[in-house]
């Protein structure tokens, strides 16, 4: 059996994460027993919920544990089975965790699927064909339910979640404004995702600034907000909100080091009659093969293009994890294993 | 024609509304043309959103405006009538406003509906069975949507929304919990009202506080919220909800002078997967009906029996009115004009 390199959780941040936190060790891939299946991986997906995870406090999934790999999304490709739905050379996704290999149990619902690369690469079912897509979709269709030519707005605009979710509301017919840091990521938001309009949120670094600016990017107000970072960013979306708008909350990057993050004023929430809903796509199953459908459908099509921040090799998984919460990735962060 | 008294808004409040921001007048009734209603008023309804309506700032209702009778329910009977529908005598419910008759156009929809008196006393209608209940009902049954068994909570409990509130979950097989201010008010939610259990929130003063007796009040949690007062109650019921709880936003009473009430940790919304909506039940008239139907049920047969603090004279109107932005009504706010 190959020998296998994991990323483990060695001790819990206190505030910011650092590369500290992590501890790479090697290993054996043990022997498959019957049912189980060997999965080489390609990319391993990093995403802001696991910066939650590192937390010892409640959330909605519990805590990563000390001293265990990683968890985290990745695609690869079976090198041994011993499950007669998979065969060596099948691409694959799955949660393998931050590790070159993971032993899987092919009969475990949900654990493992295989993938076609013929029309979609096998590193965007990370992303744009994948959780964070379904992310988007399920946040835009299922909670924002936009009208064509209502105006939505999506924070973290040209990450995965983000890009994914303006192709899908421009296929809907929507007016569509991103929020994202720095010129080049706006310039790309909008030259190539094809959004409307973006905001540099560090252009805009208070809520009178920012406020003011979606006001000239959303003449006709706001009716839909996908939220990946919280902060002064919601309080300035509820100021130019109309009535009945609906927030999909689906992250709040900005306090993940514990930073309080409030929300000044919540009685815009009553003046409005907005709805505000928080949600986890893993708790919505049902809606994932029809959304990964029409995701797969945008790509092949190039309604969608996402842009991928690739780092190379496992052992630096850590520092750019570590940039993507600092909005240095630019695009879906990956991190290439092979 | 009758000698009218109308109490108008002379001027705005800065911070705390006052006495002085009222101004009584007397005036002649005007002579009725085709089509209109003389209404002399047994009631008038003070309400928390009439404060919002005192402020020229940006909410779902536009301004009460200066020199002009304050708007406000009104219950009454019938006592000149150039209109089919209306004979003298008639028991009506409407919008007539702080003074003690009002002419209606009798055409105009919605403005002027006859009740009966037989099962359900007059007051009511501008409570328990009028726009308060109605309130209670679609934050419960809209927006809440409980379960049998689930638990569910209301600030303000002893008011004419929350004590509806109460019954209308009681009859849905919730665990029912209030939240108001003081011993006094707290033993009646209980034991008239039919509560299983209420916190008073002038000794559970701080965030800590509330959130520990919310747990105790509440062993499985929290699956829906009522608000109608805002600020802490509202991030400590957050601490305590389960996951997908609803909140119905009604009320953020204690922010009606402009403190700024912010909500300390948003955050919990997405842990919690919960959904927050604003909303006016006057936007909402399509269920009325079916909600005026089961309140008066539930009055006739006992099951809701609110309790009103009956203020005498218009003249009292206001100070009435202030006392009830602090508490001091208890239960249903009214004045008796005849």
């Amino acid at each position: 059996m190959p020998r296998n390199q994991q990323i483990l959780l060695d001790n819990r941040p206190e505030g910011e994460a650092a590369v500290s936190n992590f501890k790479l060790v090697e290993t054996e891939t043990p022997a498959l027993q019957e049912g189980q299946v060997l999965v080489r991986h390609h990319y391993l997906s990093l995403d802001p919920y696991m910066r939650g995870r590192m937390n010892d406090s409640k959330s909605y999934a519990a805590p990563q544990p000390l001293g265990e790999v990683m968890l985290g999304g990745t695609v690869g490709e079976v090198v041994e089975s011993r499950h007669a739905k998979f065969q060596p050379g099948d691409k694959v996704v799955g949660m393998g965790g931050w590790q070159l290999y993971s032993v899987v149990d092919g009969n475990a619902p949900g654990m493992l699927r295989k993938v076609d690369t013929t029309h979609v690469p096998l590193s965007y079912y990370l992303g744009a064909v994948g959780m964070p897509g379904v992310t988007a979709w399920y946040g835009l269709v299922k909670i924002i339910n936009p009208k064509p030519g209502e105006t939505v707005v999506v924070s973290a605009a040209t990450g995965a979640v983000g890009s994914a979710f303006g192709a899908l509301a421009k296929a809907r017919g929507c007016r569509v404004v991103g929020i994202a840091g720095g010129p080049e990521k706006c310039a790309y938001a909008v030259n190539e995702l094809g959004f409307d309009a973006c905001i540099d949120y560090r252009a805009h670094s208070d809520l009178k600034a920012m406020s003011q600016a979606l006001k000239q990017a959303c003449p006709n107000g706001i009716d839909g907000y996908f939220e990946n970072v919280g902060g002064y960013l919601l309080d300035a979306v509820l100021l130019r909100a109309n009535a009945f708008a609906r927030v999909a909350l689906c992250g709040m990057i900005a306090g993940y080091d514990g930073a309080p993050l409030p929300l000044q004023n919540p009685a815009l929430i009553l003046i409005n009659r907005v709805k505000i809903e928080g949600f986890i796509v893993s708790e919505h199953m049902e809606v994932w093969p029809q959304a990964l459908q029409e995701l797969a459908t945008l790509v092949a099509q190039g309604q969608l293009r996402p842009r991928e921040s690739i780092a190379q090799g496992l052992e630096n998984a850590p520092e750019a994890f570590l940039g993507m919460l600092k909005g240095k990735n630019f695009g879906k962060q990956l991190v290439q294993l092979i």
